[in-house]
């Protein structure tokens, strides 16, 4: 059984001319998919459209899209279950140089995956996260984007080892993102979380959270936030698509024992479908 | 007839689970073939190897890729004549994840590509470039390297329009590269080309310029250069494998008449089987 599917139907395999393998010209969305259907979808669908934009890429259209995940997921074994899809769309095939073709044409693909469910204990009692050395470049025009060029998170992955996540620095020092997830920080109850102008991934989880909290009277101040005050929180904690939200209970050496906050963020996560730590 | 080829033949398509893809998790060459032979081979392969080493990929080895390479030559049809050959190592398929795979196998490709010969002018003329609005960010983990990663050049190359070539700079305004050349400047015979080590792609024809400029006497500074001395400098020059050297004769509307270092650096690569503007 494939787990790639386009608009014709299975498809495990690229051309080696395209151009997100050559260039990392393209884009992407991890998906949670829980008993068949799509999680954050309208959060998927708005950062893709934007990104497409900012590198002036079609978008597909969330129609066509929306439709290709149903494919995908019924063709994949998941239409009851629970998975993990990953859209890619790429500025398609050219050839070679940096230039893309006149009649650019963009190739779209979802792959459908096991969900590989995190030991209960990392909802129960936290994770233990370290500062990365490898520090994310400042660069304004694909920051926020889940872009095909991620090769800083495969180094700051390297350096996690066993710990559950990295949290990466820009090059000021300043605290931006986990490699594979958003960091939401409290200090006397004070919440904040990075901005995310310069470098970094803007998550759709962190956006859901951003969203929902002015209704809950939660403040949530986006802002820089360096390394040294995020070592001196009270409470850090972690967003992804898949797991939700997650408190860090060490950072390196340093352990971190309130979950004052934690538990209010995770509050507003479960009403939008986030039910994972009660399972 | 394929252009690509594995060591197991030819092999026109990737899978969509290679971190080439996913992440951008790999490297590329791209090597002039001129009547069937690779140029600058060993430059290439030091590259190769040293770039493979800071991302800890292992080398596929010298021999084994100079036999990939013979017989996608040979196998596209290329064997006596011109062509571009693009040598790509990916860090292969694995889960989905920034972490690699324990088992991390390579997955390494050569295609061999039509030589596209610049009109003549080019080359008795000079070129015209600009100065992108597209910055470079500053990335030591892999300045110098020519990854999979390569967005700024795709967005620079946009900006580029009718010109021959955009000339980026770093987010302090210093030029580091073209989307796809090496920059010397020449000021009172005075020869310079950017520092690499923040961003930017040690090109294997500027690696050679600056190994026999010394055999020739050519002092040649890899320093800082800010866009604004590069606005003033006397002449401007190119560098790339398939070209070799050109000169620039405008930066954006300022004409640039005076060809002394250019003609001087040319023949060092004229040494070194650079003979593209003789033809």
């Amino acid at each position: 059984m494939s787990n790639w599917f386009d608009s014709s139907g299975p498809n495990d395999s690229l051309s080696m001319d395209d151009r997100g393998l050559a260039y990392g010209d393209g884009l992407f969305e991890t998906i949670a998919i829980r008993n068949g259907q799509p999680r954050l979808w309208r959060q998927h669908m708005r950062r893709l459209e934007t990104s497409c934009a900012r590198l002036s890429l079609p978008f597909p259209g969330e129609d066509s899209l929306s439709a290709l995940l149903r494919r995908a997921v019924d063709g994949s074994g998941f239409a009851e279950s629970d998975a993990t899809a990953k859209l890619v769309v790429t500025a398609g095939s050219g050839r070679r140089g940096y230039a893309r073709p006149q009649d650019l044409a963009v190739n779209v693909r979802i792959g459908v995956f096991p969900y590989r469910k995190l030991d209960g204990a990392c909802f129960s009692d936290g994770v233990e996260i370290l500062a990365c050395e490898t520090r994310l470049a400042q660069q304004p025009a694909t920051a926020g984007m889940k872009t095909l060029n991620r090769l800083e998170q495969v180094l700051g992955r390297m350096e996690v080892g066993g710990a559950f996540e990295g949290v990466m620095c820009d090059s000021d020092k300043r605290i931006i993102c986990g490699t594979m997830s958003n960091v939401f920080i409290a200090t006397n109850k004070q919440v904040a979380t990075p901005r995310l102008d310069r470098c970094g991934v803007e998550g759709v989880t962190r956006a859901e959270i951003l969203e929902r909290a002015p209704l809950a009277n939660i403040d949530i101040d986006v802002r820089d936030i360096s390394l040294d005050e995020c070592c001196r929180a009270d409470e850090i904690m972690l967003a992804n698509s898949q797991f939700g939200l997650l408190r860090a209970r060490k950072l390196g050496d340093a352990s971190l024992e309130r979950t004052v906050v934690f538990e209010r963020l995770r509050d507003l996560l479960a009403d939008a479908g986030f039910d994972e730590y009660t399972r």
